[in-house]
């Protein structure tokens, strides 16, 4: 796209027609394609010419159209609080993964068994933007923000139940976190934090503009 | 009370002629009573005959009429997250003061900066009921309630603007937080964290009931 | 759990892949586990492996791997105002009985018919720790909060519709109630509010402590 | 009015000039009026002439031109929960008596202790309407509504805090309440559910229709 | 039931298993029983001991137990705005029926054809007591507010989308409503509303009084 | 404007210091200018330069630089249901007047007295579009909706208490009119309904365009 | 109508026998009709005589009774941000169409490829009314409200999720828009925007009027 | 801080006698601190000794201690949509200035006007990171948001009235952005802005990365 972010289709109210013909006119220009919000039961629903050529993964309900390009490691980390937030960690991980990322995943560190998170924290430190989803309380957002240097684009994640229904809360916890320097992306959002990850990422160095 | 929780009286919406009568009709009765968010123009505005005997403590916007009982310590740690909960924190002090419990007080132990809280959390851990008061984001409840065996009662701050304006922020971290165990009052209610630390005080232990 | 409660597994977004490798896991260990919101279809959908030596209990949605435990009586009582309610009040009480704890569950006393409380009071006051569940306007917390000298753990039910949908009035009732030391967890939070009852029975009594 | 309700103005928007000419125009028709919302201060705005003959009451803040109806008891009880609650029970009570209704007025019967209701309970029921207010979490409209046989009109008041903020937690109760046949009015309209007193009270009786 | 209403079971959270068990329970005792929110699929699971003697009526959703008893017309005018909102209406309807009265039913007499309910004016002012049900913005229950000197329960239905959508646009209006005397029942709730007509109905005549 | 709509300064977070910048700048250009929110407080603040050649009006709290423009009756009716609505509907006319459309305004004709609407309707309806002020329910909105041919724009007010505060109700019940082709503009907003109605009037005509 | 606007039946809560009994009424009236809301399974759902003479559109989920009238084109354009937004778009359009409107449908313009937009600008300045549908942050509203003269009618649609969820963060943005003379209509009302369009080509040219 | 972000310290609960001791302690340990929302009664409040050295701003409402650092400029453009967004966006502005960097600040650009946006586009686009400021709908967050390649950092300010009180729409139209890599901050946040800024322009550059 024009401002650096990949093109990408978001799925969720297209019919198979719709996409069918989204994907046959990218394929005609010869354009790289990233399909999100594609659930099993959508993709299964394209007919074959649809699907020719589309690298489908069911976790991170996504589908590249026009191949991988090489990764780059090093540069990301995405930080999931728990089992129930990897798809939306997924989603993130694929996107960066569509434009050269290959992101390091850190799962299952929720702040109610801080030990976890401590235990991988350097290797979270290490990476130059850190993208974090959480659901629930969202905790997990100023925990880490308080705890490196790089910038944190939050995900809240629509899981959890009661006051937590939907991921207002998480939401809420992220905008309202007494750690300076943490973002916030719409909820459920992942593939959103990873197009604000490439931006980052594309700032170019002090060295270069001084 | 019968309920054994505190005589108290809620100050807010009375007027001072309301106040000195019910001040009145205790000292007839001989009772001890803690009047709680009674501010400084509202104890000002209140005549001689009123405020006599009245030991009143503008931190914490509390007075008591009948005096001290003698106070025993160990029991309750009060942790306040930013300077601005402090209002709170010590309208719960007081009231448990009132009850003869002195309570550990622990502030400015935000989790932006958690070295600051695991410098004291072996402090806190040698209490039986912990009360915690946070506003913004609420990130404090679920790091404490994760590290501590006692029981947690959550007391949301109306600290905070934005989507935290009032403690609603605070509030639903709270109730959706990962750590079991930790419980809520209403925004602001230290007097109630108090009363309700009171009781699980007096839950007779084990060995007396088996 | 470091912190005192049960290792237990919130089923409700895992996949029965994902539920049978944390059984596995589990089962490696010689750890006991517990299993909630583990609705019947969820439990059917696992294969004979991950089944094998699970105790499941439909009424509370949970299932046990790694046995019983002897059962104490005397230390909890469990409050349902009307049959709806009944599934969070079993999800409370199976918690309690797989740490040892057997609760005496008391139902069908919403307060539009107070006599039918007041038959069962005395029950409940002989209990050192009190759940209440009641969902609609959750009247129930209050009234119970001003009748029994116990801590009050208010769990709001999500049983209800127009503005008490999703169980926020029931809630909010728990929260603002008049009666102090009543305290509130989550919506539909059966499990939360016995980890923190067991919290509360691992209280020191006073004579241990002074 | 032409339904049946006495004539009244809402002054809580008016500009004392604005008043003045209603109350003179009022007088030109030898009308009777009744004047809600009017406190302190509004009332003192006014000049001698408009103030001329008002019978001004800062309890209620409401004002009657044209005279006092001599007074029938028995039809209504106004039952307040707390202290808080007394403007707005005071501004039903004064437009009952507008209309000839002379109520019986209790208070300080909150929930949180029932047998201060319970003491009063055979009064309320020997009246033909019941009008209760409350603020907080509202549960003594439930209480009540399971305790007599008369229609409870409620009145949600905006006393409290937190989330009871506004009242909007005792008015959900009212409107979720378990007890079948209560019916609410909004925040703080006391004026309004006296209306509502006098309409049903308008009702003719069974024996005079069939 | 003690105050006086119906007694009735709430059927949409209960199982076939707990219907059966409360009607066997009911015929053992002799009792009439309604039962509401019966829709067609749960009157169908229900076996053939269960469903004997039931008379279940799908446009209310409701089915008696223990027969009718006759009926008296003319106390009773219930009003619908709108097709969609006749399953609300009928619901108030068979709840009044159960008791003894027979309701006039009013249709599509929303006020955005104000003709329509001009039409029957003066039907439904004929009546003592009326019911209202509308739903989207609910500008009906004004409207009739402002015509008919009986009270007026306004049930708001969730009849609506966008911001009217589950009903708390008509709530609000039903609340706030300018014509003085209207009381209001929680969404969709017909039952309720029909309860609170029986008390209003119960309320003795004046010359009974006096 | 380039767009066709008055050039309008919104006062209301604006200091002396700035609204004298503007004044002075539009002086200089020569420019015609609406002040809008200005309240007198505000316009008492302005310095001596500042004020000079205003036309303030403190019903609507607006004021016009650069004088007035002949005005033309006929086109718009501004109707108010009630005497707190008539600041928004005034500012509706003013913005009306400074584009050179004479406004009718038609006030206290709220629908719990319909006949006050029915007495001024013929006049309404000679106008060729109709603005509609209103707070509480809103339920004039749907009434003038279904009685008038021409467009209706709905102005909510946040003139109400309880559930109404702040004008949300109103709105809702604009959005949500069962009358179809209504349309609302923001809560109090007098100066966009005018906008939008200046911008109606100059759609040409039929017989122009065909 | 009386007012001016289609005659029109929502069919999302009606019953095919319901459906079918309209349809024969308008039939035996002569009357044209409108059906919105007819989703492809409730078409299904009608029996062989109901659906006579029906022309049924699944995109824009309609059906008219009663033919077509001859189509002016050039006076309402009808402007979507999204595929997504295109079943409100076409709603709004066959309104038009019933009604004699030819309206321009501009699709995929949505305000993140600004120049997709201004490549179909003057396209859209052509028509005298415009009708702009977005969900999600719904800034199309203002962008268009300030590059054209006419009278712009938002429909927010409910495409969205997280924050625009059901379309609300897209409706604050219609009724907030900087933009002067922007109007509303309720979420996915699309043909409500088309019968205000309706209305506002109705009224008379200045020229016919002075 | 050891996270990167500035040292700051929030005024608007603090007291002066805290904010005093809170300047002493920084001066003793030589460190230079940044003061927010500090209004000019807050500062004039301070006594002679706790102003001293301090570099008091009013239009950002902040204080400096400890002296400037030298600037470079280049990096951080700050954009607001109107003159009431000044505020907020001189507190991002100035908190760059703190940690040396010098912002571009581009005001009145609001996208009713989008032809003043677009006259400035290019400035903008010259840098490496983007912070902007709007209240009301947030329009502005979109539209930059498909314009520049550098992150877009969105601080909505709660400028607004209606249904813009308080910076909820603005905020949802930045979580809700169709511009992929929009990243939001809380309501009137300009601090936490400008922290996240530095934080991205930390990131190392590709090439000192690869
Ligand atoms: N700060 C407080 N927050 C909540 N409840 C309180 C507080 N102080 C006193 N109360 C309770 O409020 C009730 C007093 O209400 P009132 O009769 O209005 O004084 C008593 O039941 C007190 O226990
Ligand atoms: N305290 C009150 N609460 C609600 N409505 C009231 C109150 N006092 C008067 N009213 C009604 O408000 C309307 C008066 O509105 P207004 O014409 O603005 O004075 C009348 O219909 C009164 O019956
Ligand atoms: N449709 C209804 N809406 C509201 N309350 C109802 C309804 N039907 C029955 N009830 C009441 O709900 C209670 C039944 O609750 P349960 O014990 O769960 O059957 C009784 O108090 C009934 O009076
Ligand atoms: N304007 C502001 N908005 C949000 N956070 C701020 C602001 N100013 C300072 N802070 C942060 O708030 C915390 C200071 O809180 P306190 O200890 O109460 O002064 C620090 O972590 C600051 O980085
Ligand atoms: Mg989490
Ligand atoms: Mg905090
Ligand atoms: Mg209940
Ligand atoms: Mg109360
Ligand atoms: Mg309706
Ligand atoms: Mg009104
Ligand atoms: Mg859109
Ligand atoms: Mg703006």
């Amino acid at each position: 796209g024009r401002t650096g972010v990949p093109e990408a289709i978001l799925c969720s109210r297209k019919t198979p027609t719709q996409l069918a013909a989204i994907l046959a006119e990218a394929r005609a220009r010869g354009a790289r394609l990233l399909l999100t919000r594609l659930d099993e039961a959508a993709f299964a629903a394209l007919d074959e010419a649809a699907r020719d050529g589309l690298d489908y993964d069911p976790a991170s309900r996504t589908a590249v159209l026009g191949g991988a390009v090489p990764l780059v490691a090093g540069s990301v980390a995405v930080v999931a609080a728990g089992t129930s937030d990897l798809a939306v960690a997924h989603e993130a991980a694929r996107t960066l993964a569509f434009c050269g990322h290959e992101a390091l995943l850190v799962a299952d560190v929720g702040v109610a068994g801080l030990w976890r998170l401590m235990a991988r924290i350097e290797d979270i430190r290490a990476h130059r933007v850190v993208i974090a989803v959480a659901g629930m309380e969202g905790a997990l957002f100023s925990v880490i923000g308080g705890l490196v240097a790089a910038p944190v684009i939050a995900v809240p994640s629509s899981v959890g139940y009661g006051v937590a229904e939907g991921g207002s809360a998480a939401l809420h916890s992220a905008l309202a976190s007494c750690a300076p320097g943490v973002v916030a992306v719409n909820i459920d959002n992942g593939f959103g934090a990873a197009c604000a990850a490439i931006k980052m990422l594309g700032v170019p160095a002090p060295a270069m503009v001084g």
